[in-house]
Parts: C-alpha cells; structure tokens; sequence
C-alpha cells in the first residue's frame, strides 16, 4: 500500500509524505509519486507522530465509572477485583476494543498493554490494526502453569517476535508484591531469550515500599537490583516513592520510567519525581493507565495534566514543558519500547496522525504543541494511518458503532 | 420562542422539556405541546444546565500559546503586558467572539468576565447569545476618568440592570494592589448602588500577601473587611493564600470564592485550600482564568484537574468527588452570580446543553457526571440552549467560520 499526503504541516512548514509499506519512504515539497490512496491536507492540518500509551490496561474500560473518588484499597478490592473476577475472554476482547476506538480517536497508534486474557488481546490489537506491546502476565495467585502458558503463547506466536512487527510481546511481572522472586527472575530469563521489554508496576505506593523493606531489608529497586532484574529493557510503570539511591541505580542500568500522572493523582499513589529523574536523564514516557483509575485514553489531556501537576508542587513553571511532555507520549516512548517510530522521518515506521488545524482549541495558531497540550487534546485528530494503513478517516472508525454495541452487551453482565 | 426537546435523559429517566421564552416552563413525560422548535433525542442525549465560567478574561485568547511554561512575573510583564498595550477595541470585540464560539463548543451557557474595552464585549456577548457577567474594571494605572467611564456605562446601558438580563454587569475592582483604598469603597458604594456583583482577584500568589502585609499590616482578607468591603456580593478569583482567620472572615460576610486549578497550576500561584474552604461551607464556583493562562476554556476539563490536584495534594480520594465539581461550575456559580440557573427546573431560565451520549469517552453508561468530569470534557456536547433560544445545534454554531477567520487577522497584527 502507498500513501500519499499533500500539502502538510511538518513543523512550520508545508510539505508532502510519500507511505511505502509500513515505512516513511519520503518527505518532501511537491512530491509526485503513484499512491493507492492519496490525502490532501490543503495546509488545513498538520501531521504528527502517532502517540505512544506506555502504560494501560485497556478492557478495565468496562468498569469506567463504576468505582469512583474511592481510596486505592477499597476501590481494587471491594469494587475492582470482584469484578475483574467474574471477566471472561469475551469480556476482554470487545473492552479491549471499545477501549482501543477511543485510543485510535485521541491519535494513540501503540500501547503499552498488561491485563488477562492475552489473546483476546492479541486479536483485539490485531483487528483494530494498532502496534501492541502485549504483556504475558506474571502473578503468583493465578493458577498454575501460567510460565507453560507464557511459553505456549511464545510459541505459538513467534512470528510477532520478529523486528517491526505490528503485534509483540513483554514478559509483564505484575510487581514485586505479587510475583516471587523465583518467578522474577523467570521472567528476566525468558525476556532476554526473546528479546523482550519488561513491564512492571513499581513503587506505585507507599505501602509497596515499606512492605518490602520489611520483607528484604532492601527498597524495591535495590531488591530487583540485586536478583539480577534490571537493565535497559525494562519498563515500570508509576515509579514514584524512589530514593535517591534508587534513581541511581535504575540510571546505572538504563531503565525505563512510565509517568501516569492522572491514575497517580485519582488514587493518591504519590507525585512522580520527575525534577530528580530529569536532572539524572533517565528516559520517561507517559501512560494513561486503565481507563477505570483515570479515567481517560486520551494522552494529550495526560501531557496536560502531567505538565501542570510537576509545576505546582515544584513551584516552578519552567521545570517541564509542552515540548518534553510530548516528547515523553511520542519519542522517548518509541525508544522505551523499541518501536523504530515516535517521530515522521524517512526510514521510521509510518505511525502517522493527521491533527484539524481548524478545531477552535487550536487557535490562534502560534503553537501547535503548546495548544495541544494545554488547550486541546485528542479531540483535534482527524486521521490516523498506523503501519502504513489508514485506521481512522476524518474522525470514522470502521466498525465503532459495532463494537460499541457489543461492549455495551458485555458491560450489562457485569 | 417555544422549544420542545423529546426523550431527554435527565438523571436517569428519559423525559421532555418544554421552554416557553426564556425559562424552563415544564417538565415531564410525553408533553405534547406546541413548539416552534423541536428537539428529539431519542433517548441517545442527556441534557445538563449550561455551565457557568465564573472568572475568566476571553480575549486573551488571541495570547494563547505566545508564552509558555514561564514564571508569573515574566509572563507577565515581558509578554503579557506589552501585548495588551497594542490592544484595540476591535481585537477585543474579535477576540471575545473567538472565545464565546469555544465556551459554547464546551457547553458554557454564562460567563463572569473581566478585561479592557467593555463595549465590545458587550457587543461580542449579545451577537452570541451568551449569558454574561461583564466586568466595569477598575484599575489605578488607566487614564483617569474611569470612574466617570463606568458611571457612564452604567447609564447607557441602564436595562441590563433589571433581573434576569441576558448581558449584567459586575464592578471589577482589578485587585488590592492596583487598585487604592479610595476607588475600592467607590466601587463597593457603586455595586451596592445598583445591586452588582464585586468581582476581584484576591491572594492569588503569596507576593500578594507579604505586600499588604508589608504595606498595611494586616492580610488582604483583614485589609478588605476594614475597609468595609465584604459581603455577599463579592466574588474573589483565586483566593489561594488565606489564612484560618481570613477564612472565618469570608465565611461571616457570605463571599463567594472562585477556584481556577489550571491557572494556577501553570503559573505556579499556589493551591486552593479547598479542605477548610469545604470544612466551612464557603461557596466555591469555578473558572477557568484567560485562555494565555490555561490554556483551555473547557470547565470540564477544568473540573478534572481541579478534583485530582485537590485529591492528590491532600492525599485523600474522598476529599471532593465529580458531583462536587460540577456543582461548582453550575449550581454554585449561579448563586455566586445571581442567575436564576444552573440546575433544570421549571422556572428556572432555560439555559441547557444537551450531551451526546453516543461518543466514545461517555462508555460505558455507569455515570455520567463522572464519565464527563474525568473521562469526557466538553467535546460532548452536542446542542447548546442559552435564555431559551438555541446557540448550538449538533455542533454547529452560526458565523463560526467568519468569526475565526476575523480573529486571524487581529492575530497577525499582534
């Protein structure tokens, strides 16, 4: 498939975009090359990198609404496990769906996924035609055989192990909490195997970290620091209560943060320590986290609140800005998971959104970034083309109106 | 005018509204009476009561995205200040209009309004169709004669002063440090004159304060109550740096307060004390400040960031729910600015958005203040009724594209 874009916003000037494949071919002025399908912006919009959500759990979809202003145990143990209890695969499928229509609209072409149910995940993903990272989860009170089950699904599909696939896996240990380190240290094994990324919750809480200094004498980085756990391929989400001690350490191995300012805020977790983590460069991307703690999928009302929260409690406007929290949903996220994507240049994978320079949010029209983080959010893409396919169409999504019926039927049952 | 709006999801029964002029003349099941206009949604709409932005200063939109990620004293005086001086009536008149087309997207039916040029906004608020507040600002630094200014306003447009006018006004004393002890007791005998609203910045950074300490030897809240200024027509923007003693103060003379959690996030001001501010029973509307300092004119929105930085600030999930933020940007605020709204009642004006409950961010179904206050934001709302005639009709307002392409221009001149 070739895909041709005409007259588009790439910063502050108008170019072209010539798709081949999967793949940005050429950006260019008045480039005129054979295209299957051809998109004439008319200097109306401009084009962006797809987002990148690092962090979710996207069928908890089914529960938005249900559990809210609730302190962080009672809302997981009276509201959301009972619930989470009674999903089925089919459940899963279509709220991954539902969930997947909303990330699509808000210009998020790849996420960050940990929930049960993986292959309805995968077929979710799949049909929907966004980049997953699909997290094989890890929890010491599931059933047994969950490491044969890992197995299997690597084996049954170890075609998406290969570079560039749309569709790939993590080994997603949900945290130190709830997985052994006997099962830790499993799961950094099977990932080097395979070569894939790490997906963990860390110190989302106070708690978890005095538990585990209780329990190990050790705080919980310098405990994975000390199985062996950490390196560049890993990725945890919330990573609040850090020492400095910690910092250094998750700097010494190249790890990967995962801001979730929203979820943080709605549950009281804590305020990521993004002044300590910026001064050590310590590579930070944004996720929404499920859409039950937040309860939104859309990333740019993430970069918004994610920006302001940091200011106000450091009492520093200058301390983070549009620009860097854009560049942690789009570039750094792309580096964190090993998505050759998170920019528009040639050679990078096309991970493209079209954004309406026409929508009110974005006027005047000084600052693209600046209005899209703080002034409008998702609502303003119009197109979003993810490995080199077309999923959305001036705001249409094939099949929305399906599958918003059928999600609906599933949240009834609940 | 007559409008019948059909099969409307109030709450959660599927029922009509009749509007007669402009109230809310009945409500019920399966009315069936004459209407020039006829709304029918199908059960697929809820309606809700126009919100209300209880501070705000809109023309300062054609600023938005100039100034970004900036301490409050730079922000002000290299880029805000000298901006303004190049102002004209007809940027304002232009700009003000930009503004209203983006609060009545958001479902914003009334506005409390302070800047320059109050003609024009005058002008801009009527050709919308908005409810509005317009504030006669009073300021030490302005060419004389401003009192006379106000007088003389105040006499032309001398119906807006009877109950229930669209367009009212409110004195607008800018704030304790720009304006003398003086022109405060004239603006206070004015307002008590003609029955207005006072409405002021008050303590919005801690500057604010150590200068009225410095220069008075009491707090600002002291300072007013000596001077006689307080009581229940005063509404104080901000308001974040308040004593135990200021707020027994504000609590005794009936004041009214309005929280602008994005505004001052961004420019790092400080964090409303909304805990004892609750404990008291002190009325709290919400706003959204000028669109340089947000940079969004969506309340939703508003009202998202405004529950988390309070939940999170306090470490307490319980400490303000989604129904107590959206009463802050309607029932409350309608008390705050005596409109005879916010809230769907017969006999109350018929000032109503309608949300359409098919877009994406509102499933599932569970509940939809919370879905709209942490989920959604104003990019659901579909129609927009305001004093009873229709402003928006499935997102659609008249001259929305003139009024943008005017604004352009005035953009460029700056």
């Amino acid at each position: 498939m070739r895909i041709l874009i005409k007259n588009i916003f790439l910063g502050k000037e108008k170019k072209d975009i010539f798709i081949l494949g999967n793949k940005i071919r050429k950006i260019g002025k008045n480039l005129n090359l054979k295209a299957d399908e051809k998109i004439d912006a008319k200097g109306e919009k401009a084009a962006l990198p797809g987002l990148i959500n690092s962090h979710t759990h996207s069928a908890m979809i089914l529960f938005r609404g249900i559990a809210e202003d609730l302190p962080l145990e009672k809302w997981l143990k009276e509201k959301i496990w009972p619930l989470e209890q009674k999903l089925t695969e089919d459940d899963v499928y279509w709220g991954t769906k539902l969930a997947l229509i909303e990330m699509i609209k808000m210009g998020i072409t790849s996420f960050n996924e940990m929930y049960w149910f993986e292959t309805a995940q995968i077929e979710a993903a799949r049909e929907m035609g966004m980049r997953a990272k699909i997290g094989l989860v890890l929890l010491d009170f599931l059933p047994t055989g969950q490491k044969k089950h890992i197995e299997e699904i690597l084996s049954k599909y170890s075609r998406f192990l290969k570079k560039d696939s749309l569709i790939s896996f993590s080994i997603a240990p949900h945290a130190i909490y709830t997985v052994s380190r006997e099962n830790l240290i499993w799961a950094k094994k099977i990932a080097k195997k395979h070569n894939l990324i790490l997906h963990m919750h860390l110190s989302e809480t106070e708690k978890e970290v005095k538990e585990c200094k209780k329990k190990y004498k050790l705080r919980p980085v310098e405990y994975l620091e000390k199985i062996g756990f950490l390196d560049k391929n890993c990725i945890f989400a919330h990573s609040i209560w850090l020492s400095e001690k910690e910092i250094q350490i998750l700097k010494k191995r190249n790890c990967n943060l995962v801001y979730n300012p929203c979820s943080n805020a709605k549950l009281c977790s804590g305020i990521f320590p993004w002044k300590k983590i910026k001064k050590e460069k310590i590579r930070v991307s944004l996720g929404t986290d499920g859409p039950a703690s937040n309860n939104s999928l859309d990333l740019f009302s993430e970069m918004k609140f994610g920006a302001l929260l940091q200011k106000i409690s450091f009492g520093d406007p200058t301390i983070i800005s549009a620009k860097e929290v854009f560049q942690m949903a789009t570039k750094n996220a792309a580096k964190a998971l090993k998505i050759n994507g998170g920019e528009i240049k040639e050679g990078k994978l096309a991970d493209i959104i079209l954004i309406d320079l026409n929508k009110i949010h974005l006027f005047p029209h000084h600052d693209l970034i600046s209005n899209l983080v703080y002034s409008a959010g998702g609502n303003c893409v119009s197109d979003v083309i993810c490995d080199g396919k077309i999923l959305m169409r001036d705001g249409k999504i094939k099949e929305e109106e399906k599958i918003k019926r059928e999600a609906k039927k599933r949240i009834k049952l609940i």
